[in-house]
């Protein structure tokens, strides 16, 4: 994978800063017919947006997509969709001070080091802004993937746990996701993360978060084998959002503490062969990096946003001890927002594996 | 990534499957003047060998590699590393029954439904066979990072648990795992995972296992923005081993839980800007993509061995239902051997990441 | 290759339609530091700038380039540079009439037959508008490649035939260039073209010409063996200019004719082993596909311009004969704003081949 | 494109040098189910073979290749190819000499200062005899080819030019290819070759080469935009054969002397819109990138063999002026086995495009 490329087939590079004038990508060799428009994108961008609530950061981003190129009579062309969303409500003031200090948990020292030359202001290039590029790229994959697969396929991702409090996962109800600011699928809980996280802002500290991103209607045999396997792409893709740190699939670690005569999925006979009935799902939809048409299940986990406004030790560009106090405006569970883009980026790899899949596989020999 | 290839820079191509003429790799971009012959490799190879000890599988290989290109007068020369190892045992009678048959967790209902023409005997391309190929491209890789980073770096792995077992880390002595045949740090628990694994394999069932995989003496600065995150590379590359099922980086899912004021890692001076002192390793040596100087920390989730004796449901070719009793020579718990592959996934990782930093950041501007 | 996207380290993915919005790239990989505004790419841009003279199209375009992203006090930070020219002098209406027919020689009919949407106006991705965006990465790579190599090293192109005319090349004065509107490094030659150019635009015809590119100043030791020479990144490069039909290096064609005796360049020790005496160079500077140290010689076969007032026959989207008479603005020699265009070619190959030289031999081992 | 690599969805990986145990490569992404074996690739082989007539190379190998993996019940699976092919008559004591010195024309002196150690025996990565794999790689892609395009489609090569006698293209009838060692296609032409060649032979000297590659049987559309254009990958398939230095496409260099009202190819209806009647084809089959349905026509110029028994000046690795003198075993006209080798080129190409085609516009949107 190049540096800011993701995708064989279906192919997506990002650019942006969090205080430059504006984030984008380019999305290349998106098939061509596909209906599409920034106001089919916008809605994407929409559930990921900032300032919608006090649990997310109050900066205030419209994040109003435009269309460069690629599109022509409402429909894509088969040449490259350049995306640009403007920045609007950067405070650069606002970070003036970490100029020369590391904050900690942040990639301000290891870019720093790195390329000896930063872009401090809100994180640069390493701030969770980039994400609304991928969101509004993974649009485009989601869009195409309805296109082919039809109405049983969909992407929906939740927040499963917040802090040390998890979902009952027996009172999950994807529809209830949209009526709390959590993307929690059980109001309870919502209730319960709303106490939580109040506790968490008030006491200038900050939460992680558990994401889990399902795929319904996936057909079996995406994914490629050994190094563009279904579940290294997913790997991949669900490590490279901001704050991840770990990634699971299906009964993922839990599997490891379990017995072989239960740990795999026992089949018995569908309509046909290529919808068996699995007895079970720990595979979580994946085989041999193939999909076996079962749900794919993927849960990312996110650590707590490191801007805290709590004083931590730290170090300077001058090698000197320093206390650093981190001011802005953040996500107190930057998790929560990194639903729609663990969803965008699931979308990317399955757009990228069918693509892949339909080049290898589509021919009659 | 493609479909069998690995790395940007330092570039592994694998091909062959369990029961054909043989496995191999093609190793391209490794840098000239490295010193290596089949003698430097073997050592790397043997400790994955199968037929050890009575938990891993009673298949006979001794994996002699031939190397059959790219090295001249006792050093690379910059051209492609052509890798063979003859497969030797191939036991094919074993493996007649599943021609037709899916085996439960196994890749046979993917592999057949996606290629239609399936290499059923010892699971083909998706038999863990294939990671010798890993072992003996990441003894490169190991060397290259060894003649580079000097003798502080050194990549080491470790099982840390199998079953629901557990080692107990305040006892872990790395000497240690040359001791027992399971990579155990502490003979106490070798001993535990032993009677354990004894258990499982008579009952004809088998283990699932979580390794660890740690590297010492990185230097600040390795791993690329967004996509290319060091981070991102590692969970692709340990999720492309047979069985992992789960990735995390240091801290891992644990972070989820608990607060951001301890989440982070803090910093004090050391002697230069190059080593700060971490007053944790939450962050598993990775920050915004890229290594901090710290210890690298990767744990992967390996599920039970789906190969066992007790008969298991599934369907077959025809979409008749059936019983499968898997037969042939298996690992009761295939995590173990899991660890040298892991080393060299890790290695290959941090060899093509050290090669795009020297091509981006090594010019003196 | 990707459909878009040129280079491996040194990367540049493209975008946009000569009549949509606007027209840019991505450029990805750009090693930090190096210093770079919107200032230093202008002047690359306008050389190539339509509308400066009668011998090219009409079009009014100032290209004015805004830099979205990867600077940050002047200076590269390695995160992906954005760079994006909006349209403004699009007619779209002087178009309307081809969006049924197909103009022989364009890319009219194998644009619709394979995409089956097709942005006709203008040409819309098959536009030589297109390479204003090589020309702005053209330019970063110049300047790094000019920071590395310091002043020995540049990139010259000019126009060596037009139509049958070709250049006396013991007259040849790069400086007499910028005297005329042909890249011409003779006068009398411009002269002879202009007469010959203007008979051609009033004929309603177009003439097609030849270009060269030299290279001086690359050290001994860039191109990458096999399928990353030198000479195959360059004819690749070279080959995808719009209206280019051939490619040679050094002696090229010619050299089929000669014999084995004089044919290749006869060396003699010079300061030192990097810089030796050739007596000639009939190699282009290139052995083996990597460079020679020699001057890098490459020469772009052009044909004329296929948009012409003459009426030419061909067929419509209903599979109807038709006469098509092409309006709009054009040049009457593309050839000649290709100069530009090869130039960045070139440095965009001499770039990436320098990072990936940097990073496969710039280890001390 | 990768140092060794070739192509993006019909991936081939190549290694091995002239005098190593043997040359190889992997076929990645080949579409399963597709027929294969070594008795069906042989044959492509035995066209290339060294020693078949006094006016190829003398040594003896009989390029047996064996198939490592990738087939099973006569079918390709879809894993990767791995073919072998080992080296038989090395006699590397001929090159003892050149250890040290530098040929001109060849890679001696360009992969000596690169990589500072080299396999200097017959010319070690940069010899001819890498192209035997491109063969059987090629090959592949034909068989690939012909099995989804049908017996319409073909490959075929021939050279058209030795040293400065062209063939008289009225004369051309493919048939006759096979009654004279110079894939000459008339059996005048053929004779005026031989009595040419020896001469050249006998004086020490060699012989340049003009090849010319046609495809018939090529659908619309397969070309990808920009910088996956056909001809751009034509031009960098050519040009990295051994001795490449020119490479052009339907009119090519010719073009560029014409006038624009002849040089684009004018269309007539034919039975449906796939098929249209071009009443020339000057384009060499490719418009915009992408073919036309014509056929595919390209030439390749190919200079005279570096070595020659002709004495000639150099140096050697102490920057000392020597006198050396080629001995061994060599093709005095490198450009006649350059025709299959070329054929293959061609044949990588079409089947990489036609699945990048499937990928992106195989879809019904």
């Amino acid at each position: 994978m190049a540096d800011n490329s993701f995708g064989t087939l279906f192919n997506v590079t990002s650019f942006g800063e969090s205080h430059g004038p504006g984030i984008g990508c380019i999305v290349d060799g998106v098939p061509p017919n596909l209906p599409l428009s920034e106001a089919l994108i916008q809605p994407y961008l929409d559930r990921r947006r900032p300032g919608t609530s006090k649990f997310v950061t109050q900066r205030q981003e419209d994040d109003q997509v435009e269309i460069l190129s690629g599109i022509f009579d409402g429909k894509t062309t088969g040449t490259p969709i350049a995306l640009l969303i403007r920045n609007k409500d950067q405070r650069s003031k606002d970070y003036g001070e970490i100029a020369n200090q590391f904050r900690p948990g942040h990639a301000d020292y290891t870019y720093q080091m790195k390329y000896r030359n930063r872009d401090y202001r809100g994180g640069g290039r390493s701030s969770a802004r980039e994400t609304a590029v991928r969101v509004a790229a993974g649009a485009i994959a989601d869009l195409f993937l309805k296109a082919v697969l039809g109405d049983a396929y969909q992407v929906r991702g939740m927040v499963t746990q917040i802090g040390p409090h998890a979902i009952d996962r027996s009172k999950i109800d994807w529809d209830e996701r949209q009526n709390n600011p959590f993307f929690c699928a059980d109001a309870a809980t919502a209730k319960e993360w709303e106490t939580y996280l109040d506790g968490v802002r008030k006491s200038g500290s900050s939460a992680g978060a558990i994401l889990e991103i399902v795929a319904d209607g996936v057909p079996v045999g995406l994914g490629q084998p050994i190094y563009g396997k279904l579940d290294g792409e997913l790997a991949a893709a669900m490590m490279s959002i901001n704050a991840a740190k770990g990634v699971e699939i299906g009964g993922g670690f839990a599997l490891s503490a379990i017995d072989g005569s239960v740990a795999s999925d026992e089949m018995r006979a569908g309509d046909n062969l290529e919808t068996p009935r699995f007895l079970s799902n720990q595979a979580g939809g994946i085989l041999g990096g193939i999909s076996t048409s079962q749900q794919i299940v993927v849960r990312v986990a996110i650590k707590p946003t490191s801007s805290i406004l709590t004083p931590r030790r730290s170090i300077d560009r001058d090698n000197q001890n320093v206390v650093v106090v981190t001011k802005g405006r953040h996500d107190p569970c930057v998790g929560i927002r990194g639903v729609p883009v663990a969803e965008a980026m699931m979308s990317l790899v399955l757009a990228d594996l069918l693509m892949r899949h339909k080049a290898q596989c589509g021919f009659n020999l």
